[in-house]
């Protein structure tokens, strides 16, 4: 047995992404990833539909993050075909379906890939059953699939009242174990609905995270999103995500503090997404630690600096 | 400087991959494989259509041969899609397709799935210009594309008069000096017109073999090929290659003299496939070394065993 601190990391998309290579870099940490299974847009949208596959985009990221391969690999994996039959297929998803139908196992693609890529850690899907995401608005109407939330063509200004998945799927036994062994359990940066809450809804997993040793974080988003977070504060997130899992579930939130420059929020209210206000006073019920600095990267984009969200996690082990 | 011999293979399709994936099992070998780049069918040739890169094909089947990788990871490069937008695609062409696409380099791509492949030798491109291959039938028809005349559509009992590139295409340097520093070239085996002449048509390649202190072998086809070599026996063959090469370019000939059994010959009948005949007497021209045995392998299928091909090779030097 190897002494190393287990980190977990929960999520998906490119928040998950960030939070892995940061950490990546502290060689005695053993880092998994428990990815949501909920993705059905883009290229892996028609990969499950055409292949009956759990979805490989989110993963792809993951092993991405992890690897220690050199550049161009990585860069390989996250090729989009840009014409032709092809078009928008990622190659790294065509490289984990292909595995997928050789093996006959979901996981084993996903070991093998991880192999090619060299990569530090584990990335475990949460579920390995097939299930989809559905949201119930506030007015009452029902949204299917995770795209149709993420990118909303309903509403934007409607609250989602409650997420769920149909059918129920319950939990990878290798993500139970990860997080019941974790030193750490890391939640989040991420799309609340439609990225970090879809693993809690897998049968098992919330359970988990209750009942293990492991310190508990959340990573408050920097950005809202319309149609699944618009106008919220950090206090709604942090509410948000605890109507999930369980009120004071988490032991630290770390918030970010940092109002970033005026041009490039007003490029995202374009796209109605607005900076999340730190509220301070709104999280006096929250009983565990809040880490609030700057946590912005540099550039156009608002991104988590990766190596700060790092460094803050690190200090709490 | 590495002492150890350098055995050249000449070809395409899967004739190169036998010779290969047999010579791969001398670790003492310096194995280079330069691959046709006629092939416009099937993957390749709507990754042609579409990206407008050289083929793929042939190099993939190249590099799989000379892997050292586990059986998943060559079995990965084989594997085709069966369905949906991706269908009849190679996984292992969409890698050397999307490696091109990021590097700006065919060369680059195929050094690349070379290192991914942890492949023993080098994989060269005979030359790394865009060209189409054209034949001329004997009733003055002109059929344009690889594809076209290895599946004919045409007449396929009338012989091919002649075999030609457009536009012209220069050698790959590298492919000059791989000929020019050989201890061993070994042609074929290989559909004549359509995997070993087209090599010889490209500017420069047929030089270098005139040229080079290596020597030379042949290696005959074990089955004839409708629209071809239809009737062809081994005399047919050598004097074929010989017309685009050079009389007595050869040292020595490798020839089959064994028939396969009745019941899996009368399955290639019904594709127009009959056994190549060794017509011994009919090679008294031939001035170098003739090898003729027991070629074949087990199985239902007439091919070379690779075992007894590289045994035989091995030899020479």
């Amino acid at each position: 047995m190897s002494n190393k601190k287990i980190i977990v990391a929960i999520g998906g998309g490119t928040g998950v992404f960030t939070v892995l290579s940061g950490l990546k870099n502290y060689p005695d940490l053993n880092l998994k990833a428990i990815v949501s299974m909920a993705d059905d847009g883009g290229s892996t949208g028609i990969l499950r539909e055409e292949f009956g596959i759990l979805p490989p985009g989110d993963i792809r990221r993951a092993l991405v993050a992890l690897s220690h391969s050199d550049k161009l690999l990585a860069e390989l994996f996250n090729y989009r075909f840009p014409q032709g039959g092809l078009s928008g297929h990622s190659f790294g998803n065509l490289l984990i379906t292909s595995l997928e139908r050789i093996t006959g196992s979901f996981e084993q693609a996903v070991r093998e890939a991880g192999k090619i890529l060299s990569t530090q850690g584990e990335v475990i899907p949460v579920t390995l059953d097939q299930c989809r995401l559905f949201a119930k608005l506030e007015n009452g109407e029902i949204i299917q699939g995770e795209t149709n939330i993420d990118v909303p063509k309903h509403d934007g200004n409607l609250k989602i009242e409650r997420i769920y998945l149909k059918p129920k799927a319950t939990a990878n036994p290798k993500a139970i174990k990860a997080i019941l062994n974790a030193d750490l359990v890391i939640v989040g940066p991420g799309d609340l609905y439609t990225s970090l809450i879809p693993n809690f809804l897998v049968s098992g997993v919330r359970n988990a995270l209750l009942k293990t040793k492991a310190k508990k974080v959340y990573a408050v988003n920097l950005m809202t999103k319309f149609g699944e977070t618009h106008n919220f504060s950090a206090s709604d997130f942090v509410s948000s995500i605890e109507n999930y899992i369980g009120k004071n579930c988490f032991d630290y939130i770390l918030a970010n503090n940092k109002k970033p420059e005026e041009k490039i929020l007003k490029k995202y209210r374009e796209q109605n997404a607005r900076f999340v206000n730190f509220d301070k006073e709104n999280l006096d019920d929250f009983k565990g630690g809040i880490i609030a600095k700057n946590f912005l990267r540099k550039g156009e984009l608002v991104r988590h600096n990766s190596r700060t969200l790092a460094e803050e996690i690190i200090k709490l082990i």
